[in-house]
């Protein structure tokens, strides 16, 4: 068995791999039972940027950040994108929310009353404008409608209504903005969700045009599927356009990426990387979306960025020739086994390599720990209150 | 194809079902995305009294209330049953809470800190005296303790703690109160629950003593799996102490019982039929464990209620002396179809004249909404803080 | 709550309904652990022929069969055809068999070797011939590809060489035939199959042409598949062009439909009835497709057409202009209940009303029973092997 | 981040392990549609302990091997124990078979009639005696037992039955005699099984006595289930008696062990590990059960048992002190590191010196592949019936 010999393309394409934080890991979250604060969380948007900054200082694959409207909502975004300049980061993919307005109960960009959708489309050209303001390209639409009963509204009806109010949505960007639609198989709602699997969120977006594009959460799917053939079909489609990173055991537990499952983390990313998407030039915006309920957070995504960076490295150093004989042989073991041997090397003196290249510590959670920014913040982020899902 | 012919032996069957309601049903819920606020929710433990009563006014068959303390502490729990009696009601099981101090963030009675454990059980001691205060005998305990994270602690450790705070629990009650230990597969914890399956819960109640139970609730449980089975082990150990109604599609939905399989809540209630657990002497209490979301929460209950007892019917309809001969044959179609022939059947005409033998109106749902109770409280419950999960 | 009262439009629905039977069904089958015979089994396509017609004989509403290739092959077509009918049925549709080739261990119209590629599309054209002979139009592929284990071939160049058989297939039919590509979540293959959903074969279909459509069978889902959703879907693509039922518990367990989730299927029937598809003219194929392993297999044909029609009346019996209301008003409850009215209602009588009309038993089973058709069978079908899934 | 530095302390642990083999994984073996045959498959047992020999000839430690009856039925036992040790292995678990006799369609063990539940508890008797032929001390029972429909049997008549049937099993066994009782989530039966879990399984073997054990097989849960917690209670109840090694993605795939989830394979070893269970004096027998359907079935032990001591290997360098001071501090983020630390050291050079020290080559695979064994059973197994699941 063999892997991939040529250190010098798999430290390359390692060093030109991004990954975006989101602005919301870094507030407070948890489940509906309870949410837990922690001293030092964030009380602003502003707070949110610098926190998301340390991760790009200790990692330095992690340049930009998405932000959630309204949750960062503020008076002067450019002052924020200037904020977000000085910490050497840039403000990234803007993200609606659907579902914590009170007209949203029965649905937003579904409801059966015309002027709650179009509430709905207005919220997203707000945030087009948003985007102006900060220089993004990208607006993340995440469809939180369903319904918790059978009866309760017309699946087909819905259906159109959406498409209705995406194309409006659509036909307010521009030509060089994309929108990327996510999918959810469920929660909020119980019994259905309006764009509830990747072929959904696909045919919707064929349906608007070029610009719009599928956001695979991998969180966000039945039990048992196959993830990485997702992303191998819609990567064949051109329309992978976002892939939000996080793992589960059960349900959309958002834990770390690469704690669940690190051999699926591994596959998908093999997808990735042998299908050329790894490369910024793919169009393919591969991001974090994790709840961090109960470990610190900064350092809850330095850990799920290193386990991409892992997984990613593995998966580099895959054996493609001798691997596409295996396979062309009917060879099942040892195909398997050369995806295996990939699998099994101990990367982490490699990427530890590929960070002091970079001017950075080999290992970032130990430098981000060693520094007392956690203290720091403790200790001066008093009073006010802790940003979360609700602000 | 026969049903049970004996209508008499039928109708007092079902006269004799009752069904506990939980306060909390009557308060706000939701998911971590979003508590919706309904005009008229209660604000105290009272007012969810008065509200559950209405229940019991219309269906004639949920006498008792739980309670869920903190959530329904009172400085004066003899006024509290006082009011309950006067709503025709009693206050039954009582409920700990072990998920919302912030001490509990990496467990209670399984924590590895003696004195969060101890005050965890300390809790418990307490909630006993509310029984004793209101004249119940059962302490349900929903363990939420768990993991995020492989490693985090120590599974085995923890069953061992468990087991030695369950204990002191155990040693607190009297001899004629029962404790009632529930179990569920995740949730609010991502990667293990301590109690995360019946027989976990078993093990926990066979080394306490002949006082403790377990508590199935419908909507926990991994995916596929055959609960009515569970019911009859249960019954067959002589351990099934209490009973959460509830449906669900994909995860705990906690939606109405009913709603989402009401064929499986057939099949449930025909194992506790034919076991002999319907009777109230079989000491097994029924309850519903739901959220009420987005609809009327007090409509959702009665709604519930029918539910069950529209399987219940059914249940009682299976023709007991043709199906085992079938069975004892070997005939599947037939014994299959002799279970479908009662479910298959029309019982809501047979429960109308039940309800009216007993002075209720036939449709206990048409009667409530006709009532101006909902309108009433909408508006006179001004002000004030609604209740929820949270209070 | 109030149902459709318009039952002679009801009546008028169901007397144009026709459900397809597979010759399959006759014949033995079981799991990889053992497979059962019984007596009367046919053994060959033309005593298939005359069990199918039986149901037809007494349930009136399955005028067709599905043959499967080669497990159905004769020498003389022709004759098979007016053996069919002689016994008052048709043939329609023509299922290829991609599994039992010791060429396709691999895959067939995804293996890596063209030879194996061509022979496997040589198969569906000698299939096409088939059709021409006996007059069916519709060719089903059910595409059993896929890898056990992780690396073991090319997710992507097995999606591009599908794509290239199924171009040749389909340019091989002519332009009144069909194609129906079914798609099934795993079984046989264990880590991926090639087509595992729905979005996968309606990409196929959409790249094929117009003649090309999706087969959706119910038992082919990850646990928690909101399926009438998925029907809505197609039917809103214009694409759902086969409905292959069964139920399930767990995996593609192949049982009687309605057996395991009568709900789900009264659901997926009003999510068809409601889109107008139940028509005939729709073009929907709504076909049988189980496996009566331990039950008596015409009989089990039999209770599946009931249970069909019983699901198809009560989505027939929903009051949609009540429902459309509450929808439109948000009133959860109402909507459900609507749904729930028509459910609860016992359609039997209605169906043997319907039954009579036709000038048939108003209990097909009993009638089937009372026939002695089995009997017989089991006496003179003596001798010969009996039909199964190897021929 | 550290990891256990005790290498020695690790390799002993490594050293005492062993694996017993499957007689029918050197059979042929496949999926409900096609088995699919491979040159040089054994015949008979013989050759079954030939291939099984090898497996252990090159790893060095799988030194036993289970047999199935009455698939491994001989006229001479003495003569097979005889081959086995002239090939360096021993026999070891007999494995009985209840589903593949007629009389076995309703049941076994739980039969309604007594007749075949006689006969089915004489199989076991059978069995026993071939223990004593042998020198067997374990008599596995897997109870494939079940029904495919509702109502089918009553389940509660099924498991008194059973444990009726267990206890004359149980009382032919001898003072050095184990009974392992295995559990299955589902198939072949598809509405219940009459052991479908480890909490059923564990309470018929409390109800025997001390001599019955429970046997966990990894594929045997539903999705989702938390296999380690299991292997932690059975352990803590000293009544884990048995594992069976193989992987899934979706049901019970019976793909090689740690194939699908090596990650969770880790983690079932960690439990083990830290519980003291992998030393041969705990009593619990570690198996694979596995089918080979597409690649070749020596190789794919090997890759197996390889499997499962790189699992266990890395189980062994988990730094245990670092590992409880973290969690007793509440540190998450350590604590998982700490296990991820030794999921993540490459363990093939340390297995490699292994069996370097134990006179074997370091890569097993390898070395058989050049052994040339696979093309010389090709040439001399020619003509006979290959073994398979049926002989």
């Amino acid at each position: 068995m063999t892997i991939n010999q040529n250190t010098d393309q798999v430290l390359a394409a390692l060093a030109k791999q991004t990954v975006e934080l989101p602005s919301w890991a870094f507030g407070n979250s948890g489940t509906r039972f309870k949410v837990f604060g922690t001293p030092g969380t964030p009380r602003d948007p502003f707070e949110k940027l610098s926190d998301a900054a340390q991760v790009h200082r200790y990692t330095g694959i992690t340049p930009r950040v998405s932000l959630h409207i309204p949750w960062d909502l503020v008076d002067d975004f450019t002052e924020l994108a200037a904020r977000a300049a000085r910490e050497g980061v840039t403000i990234s993919v803007i993200n609606s929310n659907l579902f914590q307005d009170d007209d949203y109960k029965f649905g937003s960009l579904t409801h059966a009353d015309p002027a709650v959708r179009a509430k709905a489309v207005a919220h997203h050209v707000a945030c087009l404008e948003v985007m102006r303001a900060v220089g993004s390209k990208e607006l993340k639409i995440w469809l939180p409608d369903g319904t918790n009963y059978p009866g309760q509204d017309s699946l087909r009806a819905r259906q159109d209504r959406l498409a209705e109010s995406l194309a409006q949505i659509y036909t307010a960007t521009r030509g060089d903005e994309t929108i990327l639609l996510e999918y959810k198989f469920f929660e909020p709602a119980f019994y259905h969700t309006d764009v509830p699997d990747w072929g959904t969120s696909l045919l919707h977006c064929l349906a608007l045009g070029p610009r719009a594009k599928v956001c695979l959460d991998t969180g966000h799917h039945a039990p048992g599927t196959n993830i990485e053939f997702i992303v191998m079909q819609l990567l064949r489609q051109g329309r992978l356009g976002a892939f939000d990173f996080n793992s589960r055991f059960y349900a959309d537990d958002d834990l770390m990426v690469g704690a669940a499952d690190p051999f699926q983390l591994f596959r998908i990313m093999f997808e990735i990387v042998s299908q050329g998407a790894l490369d910024p030039s793919s169009g393919v915006n591969f991001m974090l979306d994790q709840c961090h309920n109960i470990e610190p957070k900064i350092q809850g995504q330095i850990r799920s960025v290193m386990n991409i960076q892992e997984a990613t490295a593995r998966a580099l150093l895959v054996d493609l020739a001798a691997l596409g004989e295996a396979q062309r042989e009917g060879d099942v073991l040892t195909a398997n086994g050369l995806l295996m041997e990939a699998y099994s090397t101990d990367v982490r003196p490699l990427l530890a390599g590929l960070r002091e290249s970079m001017g950075l510590a080999p290992d970032p959670l130990a430098a981000f720990k060693a520094s007392g920014y956690e203290a720091r913040v403790a200790a001066t982020r008093v009073g006010g209150i802790q940003a979360g899902w609700g602000a």
